[in-house]
């Protein structure tokens, strides 16, 4: 195992450190309970935005704290659901009498520990919680890890659009049902060229031979649709997309088109992927209104890629828009 | 060779279709030179800022094009020099009466393609063209590709103050005499955990073995100072900054410090190496005034990671803190 780290067992906590030495002008760090907080949380008056889930997906989801986006997140192990304790502390600590709001996303860990924490904030201190689950994957419809579909790389759009809403003075009423309609109009698919090697395990999660390449693998090295000889860009974005076109009706519509990068892939690939994806959504009708290209909810060093199709009306594209300050997504501000 | 591509040939070129679609508010890519201008280039009276390299070490340089930052970026060929004719056009097409800086990486290609252009555009045009050499890297004297340094992450600094020096109106004696001072007061090591592959060559510029990593790297994959059992992140920190700090007397002094990814090492962690080379900063009585972590400067999917040192004096400060807008880099505006 080829790791930038010190202990294998301590690699959360140590990359937590620098991550709030780095961004100190965004965010605090409860080191304890391994909790990234906006600066300024709680805000009176602001729902509280928060999310979380296993570690090894940088920038997700500390990353995505700040200014127009979420006032906390959970960092759990990698690869590894955070605990009630530390979504318990986190719930409580965005709450500015206006409610808190988890984004979740789909594993049965996650689902559970975010839940019980939802109901001993509720039982402790009456902030209200709700809760959006994240569910955009196409590839499979159960997995290792979930009832259901997987969450995947819309947990990115969403935590951006819901948080510029939730800035903007929504209430937790309206920023729920905008969730809702944001997952339910969003679709994912991703594959991978490598494996990776979680640091406590300390060897690769799946073996894949020099020529192979796994399709529709989730972001835990769950098992995809089907592994297949190496393609061409083209055939892979392909691949990616005609399953998310086939789930849901795109044609005519705007979209936010989201080419993300598994963590090992350079950015030229990653743009070529998005000439390739551009490509088809142009012969199939589909408009894009803007886009996102790079490494944003990755699998530690595993090489590869992911699509995510977000059909998106006026209101998402304007919160899309809207100005954000987190260490991962920054402009307009 | 595992890679999300089409034609080895053809990478650099289907990258740039991607690059200009994903960031058509920012930039326009001329395909037939492969040369990336900023939208509104030429602007008159400012002068032109451009660099250029091999591909390859994405989001460099055309990633650096925008507001704040350079007017223009040629793609070579991947860890290949751009050729006259493309830094001729680069030159002709951000010249807004104010002269154009090239600001040029230490490898001898790039310096001998660069002054030829300049050469050749200030005869055709009588446009002044003024050169900055950027030699940060304390790893070798001497190299495969140089003579002298080879120019690496001081790069990614020196294009974000000059271009901000150059965006608020300075003239084109003033940026060479502000970039002679970058780079005089930046130094930089880099270090592999693993080789990377040039599409075109089709197999891995070194061998390492699984227990190896490679010191004093440059970003072509050149030997570097010694290969090295893999060792924990606080000692890898220590063989990056030390001869950082042994070269250039930075006690007391407010550095800009940067942690930047090869291509193939995720964030969490660049993030683990910031707190350990914060940690040595701190021991060594240099303070941290800024930081920057990620992947700027890459060397394709190469794993590991290089360290960049830059004395900051309060006029740099200020030009770091400035606005800029591309597609790498994104802030305060």
């Amino acid at each position: 195992m080829k790791k930038l780290i010190n202990d294998a067992t301590a690699v959360v906590n140590d990359s937590l450190v620098g991550f709030e030495l780095a961004h100190s002008d965004i965010v605090r760090v409860d080191h304890e309970l391994q909790v990234v907080y906006r600066l300024d949380a709680p805000r009176q008056g602001k729902v509280g935005v928060i999310s979380g889930g296993g570690s090894g997906h940088e920038p997700l989801h500390g990353g995505f704290v700040g200014y127009g986006m979420l006032d906390a997140a959970c960092a759990g192990a990698v690869f590894t659901s955070p605990v009630p304790d530390q979504i318990l502390a986190a719930t409580k600590g965005v709450d500015g009498g206006a409610g808190v709001l988890h984004i979740v996303k789909n594993y049965t860990g996650d689902i559970m520990n975010f839940e019980m924490a939802a109901e001993i904030a509720n039982a402790e201190t009456g902030v209200a919680v709700e809760t959006v689950v994240v569910d955009d994957d196409v590839a499979v419809q159960d997995s290792l890890y979930t009832a259901g579909r997987r969450g995947v790389g819309l947990t990115v759009l969403l935590e951006k659009i819901v948080g510029a809403a939730a800035e903007s003075g929504a209430d937790l009423a309206s920023l729920v049902a905008l969730a809702h309609r944001v997952n339910g109009a969003g679709r994912s698919m991703g594959m991978a060229l490598t494996s990776c090697t979680p640091p406590e395990k300390g060897s690769p999660i799946f073996e894949l031979g020099d020529d192979e390449m796994e399709v529709g693998i989730g972001i835990h090295g769950e098992p995809g649709r089907e592994r297949r000889p190496v393609a061409p860009a083209k055939e892979v974005a392909a691949m990616l997309v005609e399953p998310i076109l086939a789930d849901l009706d795109f044609r005519g519509a705007d979209v936010i088109a989201f080419v993300n990068g598994m963590g090992g892939s350079p950015l030229i690939e990653l743009y070529l992927m998005y000439a390739e994806v551009a490509k088809i959504l142009e012969a199939s009708g589909v408009r894009v209104a803007r886009s996102l290209v790079g490494p944003y909810i990755t699998s530690l060093e595993m090489a590869g890629c992911s699509v995510t199709l977000l059909k998106a009306d006026d209101e998402m594209i304007k919160l899309w828009d809207a100005p954000v300050q987190t260490a991962g997504l920054r402009w307009g501000r």
